[in-house]
């Protein structure tokens, strides 16, 4: 029976390898025409997977498999995957497929209206897609609310009561933190985008990142993917500023958290990270407490100088001042530490109008900038630079973004109850200690523990939103 | 029983679309410790494959389908699939995969002989490879010898007999023809691997391939590989030489031609180019007719002088010679057009005593060595610079480099008697005109007509050698 479950476990595998190896293609260097092509080769791949997955066998051989003994990993595994098919069951594969094709279709809706500017290019396309969603939420589970399903889908256990008490914190905390921070004066400096990329290198190498076991790309939107623990790749995009460095640092904590799951899980369903929100507490760990620390610079900052000489006139202060500026601006992927949790908060307020009953597909646009003026002041000049600015919605990522600002949160919980001197860590330059601990704790385990038992073993206690009020109050007061 | 076979037909292209994008990422960005796990989701893969095309259910429908009336291009690939399947009928799956995955081995161990500058280390993966081919080819066709087998499988209708006919000329008539040819000095510049880069993107907008289906990429060695007609890939390699130029030029010509073969045809296995030895015509066309023209760099030289200002001290018929330059060197990709079919001819007499009786696995880089010593009056110093500067073997492609031969005369033979002026259109930098000229000819028609019919029908007879030697007669004695 365990047999015959790893030989189908094998196929899924292969198939999510050349669907994984296609999409990676496809958001770094594929041709633009290459996309309808594509497409239909791709909904036959995922036909082909969901012609086992959905199969009565396969889901008459898991749910044999959840009646027996098994090792602890294979108990885990089983669980995880018997989840997902009981969610399923009542769901035809058609559904399903009309799914993936129309978050197909909406994606490239997406870039064409992002091109445009005008989100009524994007409209219908992404009307559809809420619509089908809601449809498969409402087939998967009538007796509970659409959203709270995606957001349990997204990060286990969590639903709107638990995050409405989340983002009251960062209401009542940290949008009055923002106003009473003043902001420094930036670095007016356009680095050049070849030596940006060998500065990126030179991270990579700073924080041990193995390049025999993974690569860094380009794409507009970085982003970090793995099929297996010797194949993580990280994406950047140079832009006039330093942006890349710190997005840089952002996808190597993702992209370290997926080398460092153990090798022997490559065969599982288990060579995952656990959940997005603690995925994301490791890319906000390296983007945020080790990126943004003065420690980590005291070491680096000679070398940024040294490859960009124009850099001399500032010094480590004034640059370590400038990468924690804080501003009110339109974009998330640019936004500051602090007003971060800001962006999500409008995000969330928008998905929840999106699943109420109140919900106006020609509203959204128009919603979304009236938040933005809401609560940090500004107003977008176009939808590009407001409601397009994403591209999650558009591949039905909906209840995902709350667990950014739930990774920010877990990661100042790690940095305060960790048993390790981190501070200390950084300022020896020793970041090869803290990938160790990080691995011993976090990463090695892939999707064996729980994101509660994950956050439970590295800080003794369980999730606790006032570690990053306590983090951000401190940081921004200091100044 | 046509929609069933479409059916069939697109999950065969599908998997072959994820294999393709596999390989490609696996031979241009992939990382190094990557290999064995990708081995094993590609075998899978492979598998899913055979699953298919080896059932009794696809045999058969293809065997019926060969005696029902069917359109002009269904006919033809029926045909072509009967034909493979009919080859293979007595071939058990375990033994093709078997097969697939000694392959993989012997390019592996290839990549670190080569590494290492040791026939030694690749001598046993490539004894097994080839046992193995011997083995099926035994049984696809006792009454055939294996080796004209491997040559009619690679290019239809040929055998020892036309090949031993073919290179005699090459050794009665170009051979003397070197030993005449006075080699001129070189240009002594190491091009910015940088500019070479955006050089070669110029060279790419000048014979007007389209970008926006298809791309650039780099790889140890270049090649071009496409999926449909959107989706071409070439790649180069970027040394302290001009070689990038000219072999970005030889890969255009391959990426022309899928670029060119009707869109109509993408969803069909007519989709590829018909035969390795036409495709390699189109390669050898564009490197060697247009790209070591006169005419051509009398458009393009001052561009090249623009972007490399050290050539400013040599004038185009110095650099036009230097593309030109007639050496006996080790390293067939870097050949000259002269030498080129010699480095092809030694190639063939191995492969020939590979398949004779008299093979000794323990001889082949002492006899590569020996027949560069009797053809060309040079001897390798090691085996990186001998038998191991090729890679094809050790996929498993014997009898496939006389079709390199074969296409360098068939490009002859179209400059000499198709109906267009190829010679003015160069010079008038109507690039464009000569596209669409072997598009209509050529091109458009991927497996559509044989090659046979193809050489007809451009140049209103049968494939003829003797133009081969004309062209280079009259090139290389012009000097």
């Amino acid at each position: 029976m365990l047999d015959k479950y790893k030989k189908l476990r094998n196929k899924i595998n292969a198939y999510n390898f050349a669907l994984s190896t296609i999409s990676f293609d496809a958001e770094t260097i594929a041709p633009k025409d290459a996309f309808e092509y594509r497409s239909k080769m791709v909904n036959t791949l995922v036909g082909e997977v969901m012609a086992i997955t959905k199969s009565d066998e396969y889901y008459q051989l898991v749910r044999d498999l959840s009646k027996v003994e098994l090792d602890e990993y294979m108990t885990r595994e089983i669980a995880l995957e018997l989840k997902k098919l009981d969610k399923n069951k009542n769901v035809p594969k058609e559904l399903l497929l009309e799914y993936s094709m129309l978050s197909q279709k909406c994606s490239r809706a997406w870039e064409e209206a992002k091109e445009a500017r005008d989100y009524n290019l994007f409209k219908d396309a992404l009307h559809n897609l809420i619509k089908m969603i809601k449809r498969i939420k409402g087939i998967q589970d009538p007796n509970t609310l659409a959203y709270d399903q995606l957001l349990d889908d997204n990060e286990e256990g969590y639903n709107m009561r638990l995050y409405d008490e989340f983002f009251q914190k960062v209401k009542d905390e940290i949008i009055p933190l923002i106003k009473e921070v003043t902001t420094t004066p930036s670095i007016d400096f356009i680095p050049d985008k070849k030596i940006q990329k060998d500065f990126v290198y030179y991270i990579i190498d700073a924080i041990h990142f193995d390049l025999n076991k993974g690569l860094l790309s380009e794409s507009l939107h970085p982003f970090t993917s793995h099929t297996h623990s010797k194949d993580v790749r990280l994406t950047v995009r140079y832009d006039d500023t330093f942006e890349s460095i710190l997005s840089a640092l952002h996808e190597l904590g993702h992209a370290m958290y997926n080398q460092q799951i153990s090798s022997e899980l490559d065969d599982t369903f288990l060579k995952y990270g656990v959940s997005p929100g603690i995925h994301e507490s490791q890319s906000r760990f390296y983007e945020n407490i080790i990126g943004r620390s003065k420690g980590f610079w005291k070491n680096h900052y000679s070398k940024l100088q040294e490859m960009f000489p124009e850099m001399n006139q500032y010094s480590l202060d004034e640059f370590y001042a400038s990468l924690n500026r804080v501003e009110n601006t339109l974009i998330r992927v640019q936004a500051d530490e602090l007003t971060y949790p800001v962006h999500i908060l409008i995000r969330y307020e928008i998905e929840k109008y999106i699943f109420s009953d109140e919900f106006d597909i020609n509203q959204l646009h128009h919603k979304w900038n009236d938040l933005y003026e809401e609560y940090l002041g500004i107003r977008p000049k176009n939808d590009a630079e407001g409601i397009l600015q994403d591209i999650h919605w558009s591949w039905g990522y909906f209840g995902y973004f709350p667990t950014y600002a739930l990774g920010s949160a877990i990661a100042a919980q790690i940095y305060y109850t960790s048993t390790m001197d981190i501070e200390q860590a950084i300022q020896d330059n020793d970041i090869v200690a803290i990938n160790e601990y990080l691995k011993e704790h976090i990463h090695q385990y892939g999707s064996l523990k729980t994101p509660e038992q994950i956050i439970q073993g590295i800080s003794g206690e369980p999730f606790n939103a006032d570690y990053y009020v306590k983090y951000l109050k401190e940081k921004y007061s200091r100044r």
